[in-house]
């Protein structure tokens, strides 16, 4: 594994260094190239797209891969990419995977994940990436199918890549491999999280809330992630970090009086700032 | 403004309950609706989609903003938006505004930006949302302009509504009222950071990381918010939370011979996950 021609692949993941779903995937990519891990000290679910903006980065080697090199980063895993592209690889990986998450990444569980950040900023580095998720949360979870599938679409975006812009969000049905049904090609499902907060008092009598809440799925598409999870497929979504509603530039420019709306201003009572000063 | 059918409008930003942008807000909203401000305790930029998992939340009366409703919260803009509807609202509420930020969240900022994710958490919730950001971050910025347009723009929102699974991202140049050029409907521009961290050593002769970096745009279309922006517009991007790469869709179901991939997966080796145990 000496060549230099094989390609560089970044590993990180949300749930941390000591996570087994990230030793799964460095098994599931160690025989494609140069492996280099850079993943979380410490679990960081649903840090989503956060970074480190006010506090400096620790990198400490580690040894938890053998004699895959690999690093435990202080920071959230977007921090991970940032720093192994500055200051480890000192250039972009051929190919970064991020996962294997220790629970589903699909439909609108991507805007929380911090494994699916993790992808989406090696995507704007323009590296190619994709995130793998398990659809089981637990420690001891079975990652052996989701391990055969990362193998075979890392494998897949290394020799064929990915159109520009995009990078793959990759669910995996917590089945064993063999009731696996292949990969489909499928959309982000309308769903949601309906939120509950429970309350309890600490024992001074103050409130304090937990976040709990149930995963509601809107969408009966046969086309979607959810749609396909459910029959025993694995999800693949292409996803984009253009946020632009691009179908809705028309709807705006055509209802909305722009125009008017922009030169009627001088007419609008306009607030001072001046309270704000007391602020400090 | 005791008027039951008037709207209800929570204000919610990234850069803490006592920023001047979030008292700029609330002045521009205050005469449009029921205002109700649910905001960090602390500056939380930067924080991206997170949400607190793993710690109870605490929500605290404030009497910053005087006769208007106003709470504390000691989680991420997301978490505001999310205690906010469950448990002081009890309902949604029919606009959720953002900011005004403490610095520009256009292009690719949207992505770490806590002000944009505690609009787009909103519209997630199927409310209309906007996040309000002006191209300034000192403390002492002039927000006359840019609460001018929010105020405009809120109303706008009121009166006509925003087209289902989209939210605003609003970014307002650092300029006098009377500069400003109006509004522009845009998309993102393609636009990034091109990091450097900034290594030093501790006392104890370990290395430690500070992110530094310098903004690069490489769109020169006239239809971008950055556009917009130099040219003294105000740019209003619409957003979607649906990531998916459509487009793309078509690409891998044509160039990625799925079944393929998928009916030969028990010729692939696979490791098994019996190594994973000894990680505890």
């Amino acid at each position: 594994m000496a060549n230099e021609n094989q390609p560089t692949i970044l590993v990180t993941n949300d749930d941390g260094i000591l996570a087994p779903g990230i030793h799964a995937l460095v098994n599931a990519v160690k025989d494609l190239g140069k492996v280099v891990v850079v993943a979380p000290n410490k679990p960081q679910s649903g840090m989503g797209h956060a970074i480190t903006l006010n506090e400096p980065l620790r990198l400490k080697k580690s040894n938890v891969f053998g004699d895959i090199e690999a690093y435990e980063c202080s920071g959230t895993p977007v921090d991970c990419v940032k720093l192994a592209k500055d200051k480890i690889l000192h250039k972009k990986p051929e190919l970064c995977v991020s996962g294997i998450n220790h629970g589903s990444n699909s439909s609108i569980n991507i805007i929380y994940s911090g494994t699916m950040s993790a992808a989406m900023e090696a995507g704007i580095e323009g590296i190619p990436a994709v995130g793998f998720s398990l659809l089981n949360y637990a420690h001891d979870a079975d990652f052996t199918g989701a391990q055969h599938f990362a193998k075979i679409i890392a494998q897949q975006i290394l020799t064929a890549g990915l159109p520009q812009g995009t990078l793959l969000n990759v669910n995996i049905p917590d089945l064993p491999v063999d009731r696996l049904n292949g990969i489909k090609i499928c959309r982000q499902a309308v769903a949601k999280w309906e939120e509950e907060y429970t309350e309890r008092n600490d024992p001074a009598g103050r409130p304090y809330y937990w976040l709990t809440g149930k995963f509601v799925n809107y969408d009966k598409g046969e086309d979607t992630d959810e749609w396909a999870l459910s029959n025993g497929y694995v999800s693949v979504v292409p996803v984009q970090y253009d946020l632009t509603a691009h179908h809705a530039i028309a709807y705006f420019n055509k209802n909305w009086n722009v125009n008017a709306i922009s030169t009627v201003h001088h007419e609008v009572h306009i607030d001072t700032s001046k309270s704000f000063n007391d602020l400090g």
